[in-house]
């Protein structure tokens, strides 16, 4: 076992292929035209996604060659480290080896440029001028701005309007990379206009943002629309992750019993375990674990069928484990997990026991991020403390076992533009919401009818 | 020529020793005490600073070991990355090659860490409990507690109130760290309460905020002061950089012909540039370039005379480029630059020849910080933004000339603390304040009658 504390890849070891999942497991069911119940082909996609990321979404081949050009904007910050968590061991005195994979070394702070550059390329290999895309708490909105910044795409922010007007760090940080942040919702769309005439205070939420987004996008032909989780190709772009760990973890002269990450819509999570999960399906002994807000617990609570990917039923149906397109989670500072349904292939793998999931309160990861913070120094994303709050509690199972397992987990991002939510746990006006049984019953009731 | 974009050392390439540059260009000249006008020794210092930190103040050695936990620290992030701003220098059409020496990598997002573990260190090693300072920005106050919490040490941070107002997440990143972070002028201090007594609505200063900590410090057995720039200690633990950055150019088989560094009271530029001086010294052709703001032109426009630390006239006398301690620079978004004096190495290096010295507007700066931004993807803090100013102008020079020079610089912090800074610029809120010489006379007037 090395004696390390972080195991560094030079760029010449950058992963030359993305790993698809789907090749090892199964294709993913198709989406669904909810007009038409009919399954939806590639020529359905293209109107608002780019020729090459819609192949990527169909594709069953194993690997994917990363063009030339996604490579050489990788290089700015990738490979990323892989750190062994010394001193957190040492503060829960465990025999467990406990490893990070670290995405907060990205420009924009997390993982999201993962699929963000490689959008941003497969768009200008088409012609497109344009990106329009819709941003919660502002990690993707971000990530896309650098993006279309380097592909010479002009990119267009529907970013939710309680968001833009509490979080005016990440639009400014939009605008650094030259992108354009809206408030949605606005009156450059229909479906804007039409929320603000009913309710000119409205505050918005991802669901308008992402109607805004989709309109613009389909009625303009040098516009397209880009995406940063739930599809399979954002999925896919992001394993570059777990590619670049597996060598990482053989540096250490280790090899992880647990994969963790937290999830939302879950590509950080794909991104460290699909590699993995690949091992698991030739026998390999690993245990995947994904973890969410017990706010918004959309694989240990959800049903597996096929939903809208918005809240306002505009987007193809996707099979996939969901809470309802209408169900509204409570506010929590991880914007990133507040999302009701899950990438059809995490949902796949889920399906096919592959890997587990369990929730926790806000409160108590925010308790595991503090004291990882003052171990490792990093202070973590609210979405990452999730990841580490499990990884604490597994690592006190292994003291009360006497095992010395090996974890590994994704911290997906930094928490240096959220450090009101730290503000708020200090001062003590974080809460934990008691989760709503009977919402999640009324909202599952509504699913649109299609056999899944 | 390598073809890479980043050049990471592992762990074990991590220097074993600090460079003195005392050693090879002259003793600095001692401070001396206001009241007596004798210069001071090891012992009058020793009441304010650990033994070990007062021992490398008055050092001649070349060398000076890196303590063993202080490099287990070092491994969370150290190495620092060095990296070739390649898409810029496409972006400027230079034949100039630029790398840079990427400090925002540290867990507080600049390098004040590097010198605040070595401090807590010592100050452990002497048994101190706790350790006061002071911090405008919050850079240095949230790389102490930082360091602090892993040297068990209670940190006390006295904040200037209007920044601890409006910068509350520096505040917040200092309490996830676990240090106490408290609004200058406070009731907990005889000098806050002479202030607040006069003016309770004070917004506090730098000076009132160090009056503070050193009047703690000095009352309590058990508490020392730390300092995070300008002593000889600071600027030889921050050679840490400039260590690396060597070896990490020979990788990349290329040597600067410039180094350059902001400059506010002269650590991130010292360490650095230190190393590089040795070798001109040994007959090296280097320009070695401080870069600093129009609105506090220390080095290009300052006085070299002995002079107090502190706007309040409690410190030590030092030799040093100062505006007068009574200098009070218009407020900009760079307040790690706004500080009236300079290191004393620092200073020595410029009288001897071995450095130059040049000043921008913020304006410029962020212009430039934007311009970089958009081709390399990081977002520099406004500190650093001025040394990519006078990197962009340098390698515009190269073209101008048809040379290949090859230039070094410190980023010595990124900017995801310092949006507001950006939004401004955005928002056409910043402006440049004309220089005031009139004000500088003054203020050069009343400087202490020490011989130089």
């Amino acid at each position: 076992m090395s004696e390390s504390t972080k195991y560094l890849l030079d760029e010449e070891h950058l992963p030359k292929a993305w790993y698809n999942l789907a090749a090892d497991l199964e294709a993913p069911a198709p989406p669904v035209n909810p007009g038409t119940g009919q399954p939806m082909g590639p020529d359905d996609l293209t109107r608002l996604f780019a020729t090459g990321v819609v192949e990527q979404e169909m594709s069953t081949e194993r690997w994917i060659d990363i063009p030339q050009p996604v490579r050489e904007v990788y290089r700015l910050w990738r490979p990323s480290p892989l750190i062994r968590a010394r001193r957190l061991e040492k503060a829960l005195d465990t025999p467990a080896r406990i490893f990070f994979k670290y995405e907060g070394v990205s420009p924009a702070g997390s993982h999201k440029p993962n699929s963000a550059i490689a959008q941003a390329f497969y768009n200008q290999q088409d012609g497109v001028k344009r990106l329009v895309t819709e941003t919660g708490a502002g990690q993707w909105g971000s990530s896309l701005a650098f993006a279309g910044d380097l592909f010479d795409l002009d990119v267009r922010v529907y970013m939710v309007k309680i968001s833009f007007n509490q979080k005016p760090y990440r639009r400014a940080l939009m605008e650094t990379y030259g992108a354009t942040c809206i408030a949605s919702p606005s009156s450059e769309t229909a479906a804007g206009r039409a929320i603000l005439e009913a309710n000119p205070d409205s505050n918005g939420s991802l669901g308008i943002a992402i109607s805004e987004a989709v309109e613009i996008a389909a009625s303009r032909d040098d516009t397209k629309y880009a995406l940063g989780s739930v599809m399979n190709h954002v999925c896919l772009h992001q394993t570059i992750i777990g590619e670049e760990a597996m060598m990482q973890m053989e540096m250490a002269d280790a090899d992880p019993d647990i994969v963790i990450g937290c999830v939302g819509g879950g590509s950080n999570f794909a991104g460290l375990a699909f590699p993995y999960m690949r091992e698991k399906l030739k026998g390999k002994a690993v245990r995947c674990i994904g973890v969410e807000p017990t706010s918004c617990p959309t694989l240990t609570k959800g049903a597996v069928a096929y939903d809208f990917g918005d809240t306002g039923k505009l987007t193809p149906l996707v099979r996939m484990h969901t809470l309802g397109s209408g169900f509204m989670p409570p506010g929590t500072h991880a914007g990133g997990l507040r999302y009701h349904g899950m990438a059809p292939m995490v949902s796949l793998a889920m399906e096919k026991g592959l890997m587990e999931a369990r929730s926790y309160q806000q409160t108590e990861c925010f308790a595991a991020a503090v004291t990882f913070a003052r171990n490792e120094g990093i202070v973590p994303a609210p979405e990452s403390s999730h990841a580490i709050k499990a990884v604490m509690d597994e690592a006190l199972r292994c003291k009360a076992e006497g095992k010395a397992d090996t974890i590994l987990f994704n911290l997906s991002g930094h928490g240096h533009f959220d450090m009101q939510a730290y503000t708020d746990y200090f001062g003590g006006k974080m809460t934990d919401t008691p989760f709503d049984q009977a919402a999640l019953d009324a909202s599952l009731a509504t699913l649109p009818k299609v056999a899944v």
